[in-house]
């Protein structure tokens, strides 16, 4: 199997809902965002008007952010899903991505069920693959993405002013809680580790939460590497400092049951989360609780901004704990 | 030197011409097409009124589109002019791009001269770094451009028509002769070796011209595979054929003196030629004379589109040339 017919076999499928292309390729301009999709030397998009182009960009390679063990439809899966969180975190909403693909070999046996995984979340997030590239080498998926929100409404990092609460959605650390099975380190009752493993390998992108924050939300970022490095990124763009409750991080039953200097690594500096890290006046909070049923998607306060720099980190009853917690640092040894 | 100290000291820059971001990192509005660069979830791009965004991706792997003896500045102008290309095939106006790169280690004499190299083609033809992703991993470069085009005025793969005349710009088959120079299947004076590497390693992608082209080009592609496999990506794509005269294709001087075989396989096969293929009436033909001149790049006419699918190649004398020329692939074995 070739290149072109790879592309053609498993990774072009009929224009999707946000495309609208006339019988020579070309927009018929009824305001589709994807004028021109897989097929051309390039894509075309039209953000709707008054919309601004949101961008993102994740290279997964094997060992550093997936195990060799994944199944390949979760890996498809994880590969999108890490860039419409960053969509999310920008409270945009989702339009289009590209593919690029080095694998070592055009096997059936992976890029069947890769793309099945790809294609589950593309239509289940309503985004079309408008194009990429594929090639032999050491495995490697790069993802770009796109979405649009409209202008000057953008969650940035650096809106985050001192007083503002300090949220996060769903529950921190069982990515990390799995991995250190993988790693051999902890064994967990099988359901458990079924739990967690779901965590890592498939995580949802909290892309309604994100859009619903638009207008309510200061700063938001989604973690990827571990809460205190990613909250590290906000304090640092927003010229801000931080007090946040450790205890108060959310995290799962199956976390819960473990060793507490276990629970506040995971939940402090676990990576893979992509939940999102988001500030607010504290006037927004019942419009934030309200915001989050109605997309379904828990919220939980856990600290506020500081106008004086640096990251105190607390217990529930107020003691500081060790602040050394480090994001994942993909060159670190 | 950890990831983010990594970004920072080599990819991150002054916002360019191109950006206008206010004291919170905002778009001040103004109409700049980059409203926000680097450093956040995402970045944020606005093309002007009217305006459709082209986006292409381009994955570079070492051994299969790049030597490992290649100096990392040639490198990197490489890896974002096959992304520049395939927008001057689109006739889109380039504005930014992002940066995925994986690199065994976060290597001093690998990154100052790729960064080098990497920003020299970017500031020659205005174009913003606007995200990436940086990991460690075999060294893999997947660059993902952005351009704008007036709406519609994309030139696409399927817009040839019977009786259109078929052109090239520049001269094809130097990479190709590099490379059998590289393989060790020929050998060239140094001064001619030379003049045929930097055609292999740093392509000069046709921006202005395809630019020139809209509104007089029915159709266009950029060479990467080999004219023969490229061309039959426009005649699939536009339900036609064609009839091509393979002396006619522009050649160097260096190939021009190399065996009348091997020269053939280079303009018809060679790959990485980076120069673009289109097709327009023939009542175009003063038009795009002129507006190659203006831009400064030599434009070929070599042969016509006919309504009857198939591809037939003649010589000079009008003889026809067996026809089993296969573009690059890169699965093929």
């Amino acid at each position: 199997m070739g290149e072109f017919e790879l592309i053609a076999r498993y990774f072009k499928r009929p224009p999707g809902p946000r495309s609208q292309v006339g019988p020579n390729g070309q927009d018929t301009s009824d305001g589709r965002a994807v004028a021109l999709g897989i097929g051309d030397d390039c894509a075309l998009l039209a953000p709707a008007e008054g919309m601004q182009l949101a961008v993102t960009t994740d290279m997964l390679v094997e060992g550093r952010h997936f195990l060799s063990t994944v199944a390949p439809a979760r890996l498809a899966h994880k590969a999108l899903a890490v860039n419409l969180s960053d969509l999310a975190a920008c409270g945009a909403e989702p339009l289009a991505f590209t593919l690029a693909l080095a694998l070592p070999r055009p096997d059936e046996s992976f890029l069947a069920p890769f793309a099945a995984g790809l294609f589950a979340l593309a239509e289940a997030q309503g985004v079309e693959l408008i194009g990429g590239d594929t090639t032999a080498g050491p495995l490697n998926i790069c993802i770009t993405a796109f979405g649009q929100v409209p202008r000057g409404q953008a969650l940035l990092r650096s809106g985050a002013c001192a007083g503002d609460d300090l949220w996060v959605s769903g529950t921190l650390g069982d990515a990390r809680l799995a991995l250190e099975v993988f790693r051999g380190e902890l064994a967990l009752a099988a359901a458990d580790f079924e739990q967690v493993r779901e965590a890592m390998e498939r995580p949802q992108p909290r892309v309604t939460l994100g859009r619903a924050l638009r207008g309510l939300a200061t700063a938001a970022i989604d973690l990827s590497d571990g809460l205190v490095g990613d909250l590290g990124h906000v304090l640092a763009a927003s010229n801000v400092g931080a007090v946040i409750d450790a205890d108060a991080l959310p995290r799962s039953t199956v976390l819960a049951r473990q060793a507490p200097a276990l629970q506040r690594q995971c939940v402090l500096a676990g990576g893979d989360d992509y939940e999102l890290l988001f500030t607010a006046p504290a006037a927004q909070r019942t419009a934030i609780e309200a915001a989050a049923r109605l997309v379904g998607v828990p919220v939980t306060r856990f600290g506020h901004i500081d106008a004086a720099a640096g990251l105190h980190i607390v217990d529930a009853a107020g003691r500081a704990l060790e602040a050394s917690w480090r994001g994942f640092d993909h060159f670190a040894t």
